[in-house]
């Protein structure tokens, strides 16, 4: 069974930079394995057998190299596709409002696409705009053949129906995965979703180049939003971990969090995540990103995660910081979601 | 905190059955509530406090007593429905090849509708038929104005794909809840599904009733398919329990359920769960019905249960037998489900 190690050693593994046509790890979805129910009696194995580790090792998983990585895989098969049928994906963001952390991830994502060679489009409303307004925007992305991909930056403002908003957007461009029945999709067994929510991938991508395994093992996922928590669970669960979903209204979390091998973090609550709420051992995914006001930093807010990050580094095997863990991976998958959806729509392989 | 009591006593609580008018409990669906994270660090008090229990003391659920009077208060509202507006719901029911177990459960499905003054219609197809002879049934029945719920009964043989023919069941009659827009809509918060799928409803309909606290409780759902597991787990956690999935790739289960303040079992394999796996207390669902061949039974079989029943009588608080459990629950819940579908036809309230 591998165990946790340096980062770098598996994304050469799983990726053909000669090609540069791997770009994200083929059993990502989930792999197909019938129930065959033949219970064990003995003790389950521990992830890490690494039992004279010291304190203080676990690895820093290194999201912003490893999103790097896959953003050059990007740019090579955008560069092909367009030398090939003349065409490039395109995405189309719609963002509504002044919040700072929503107007820092949309230009991040347009800055990667930029650098990517995808085309992105920018539709900025008002914060006190009609949700016509908003209808109308989506509806002309809905209609351009030049855009494959549409996101609308969540949250909205509260006076803006974002079921109903969401409802609209077209199927095949949902490139954030969050239309109904692409989670349905992707909760039930033997469907494929056109597209998987890009947070929850981005964490399944690195535990999967990190060469963690998931299948047999204790995984908990703490929050369970329908932009991360649900969609994480429902992904582990595909590669067959036993799951755990913690919310607020669960007692004694850490009772629960100290039995996983693998701990997915998206409640949004700084510092939850305490050092004696893990096994030692365990591979941490703080997808957590508290914004806090920060007159030093260059937008003036700076990202808490989930996890006492000092703590859990001397507990964990293996660990993503705040910032530059799951952040750069959401949008590297952002990106992978919108060439898959051109792929589709050119019916380019 | 209401500990488990006899059955009853709590069926009257929650029904009115002068006007027969309250047939489902209210919270079914969902109690929306605020993540508000407050982290306790309390022991979780047990599920019962029942200090003193004897061995095998634990209440026998009886399904068919609670799912008789969900029957009557459906039958009430059918004879309502017919005096209001002279309409009455409608099921029909698409049976493929010659499964005994699905034979009979199609039988007390339609057995089911006639004592409750629902309409049934029945489309019999043979097992080696073509998936346009599938397809054209189902169109029919979604064309026909006094058809409000459809159902094709799984499994279907193996060369019919499942995906495409329930992709094509109109989601206004998809009482089984199985599209996957339905499905994805159970499973996102601040979302409303259609129908819920039959037997999760009527389990977590069982554990309401009995005044089983289900919010801030550890749940286990044995089993994560399509039908039961999948929807049991999205409905536990509409409910605020805290949910592990436990599958065939589990190590140890034993561990998890044991932890569980409520167990639903839906794994398809007799005498899975052992007594030892039990919490002292627990509630137990088990949806388990493997049919074995039995020639004194009246139809040539007989089910078993996933849950080893004397053993866990004495350890659990609730449990369920098979048959007498879950099973007429299910059949109570389509009924429900045609019902509503029919007053969502009409528009009859």
């Amino acid at each position: 069974m591998p165990s946790v190690q340096a980062t770098a050693r598996f994304v050469h593994n799983v990726m053909d930079e000669h090609s540069g046509r791997i770009i994200m790890s083929p059993p990502l979805v989930s792999l197909d394995l019938p129930d065959v129910w033949a219970p064990k009696f003995t003790c389950s194995d521990p992830l890490t057998t690494d039992d004279d580790s010291k304190e203080g090792d676990a690895v820093v998983i290194d999201g912003k190299l490893i999103a790097e990585q896959i953003r050059l895989g990007i740019a090579n098969e955008v560069r092909r596709m367009k030398d090939s049928i003349r065409k490039i994906p395109g995405l189309a963001v719609i963002m509504i409002g002044d919040r700072k952390d929503s107007q820092t991830y949309v230009r991040n994502k347009i800055k990667a696409c930029e650098e990517t060679g995808i085309k992105s489009l920018l539709a900025e409303l008002p914060n006190d705009c009609s949700e016509d307004e908003v209808l109308r925007a989506l509806s002309s992305f809905n209609k351009d053949p030049s855009i494959h991909g549409i996101l609308v930056q969540l949250p909205l403002p509260d006076h803006l129906d974002e079921e109903r908003i969401l409802n609209v957007l077209s199927l095949e461009k949902d490139v954030d995965g969050f239309h109904p029945v692409n989670m349905g999709d992707l909760a039930m067994r033997g469907r494929e979703p056109l597209f998987i929510p890009c947070t929850p991938k981005g964490c399944i991508e690195l535990l999967i180049r990190l060469g963690v395994e998931i299948m047999g093992k204790k995984a908990v996922v703490i929050g369970r939003s329908n932009i991360v928590g649900l969609p994480t669970f429902l992904l582990l669960q595909r590669h067959h971990a036993t799951v755990s979903v913690v919310h607020a209204f669960t007692k004694n979390p850490e009772d629960i969090t100290l039995e996983a091998d693998i701990v997915i973090s998206a409640a949004g609550v700084p510092n939850l995540v305490r050092g004696s709420w893990l096994k030692p051992g365990a591979v941490v995914i703080d997808v957590g990103t508290y914004p806090v006001e920060d007159p030093d930093s260059e937008h003036g807010y700076s990202l808490l995660g989930d996890v006492c990050y000092e703590e859990a580094m001397k507990v964990a095997s293996a660990i993503t910081p705040v910032p530059g863990g799951v952040g750069p991976m959401t949008i590297a998958m952002l990106l992978s979601n919108t060439l898959d959806a051109a792929k589709r729509a050119y019916d380019f392989s």
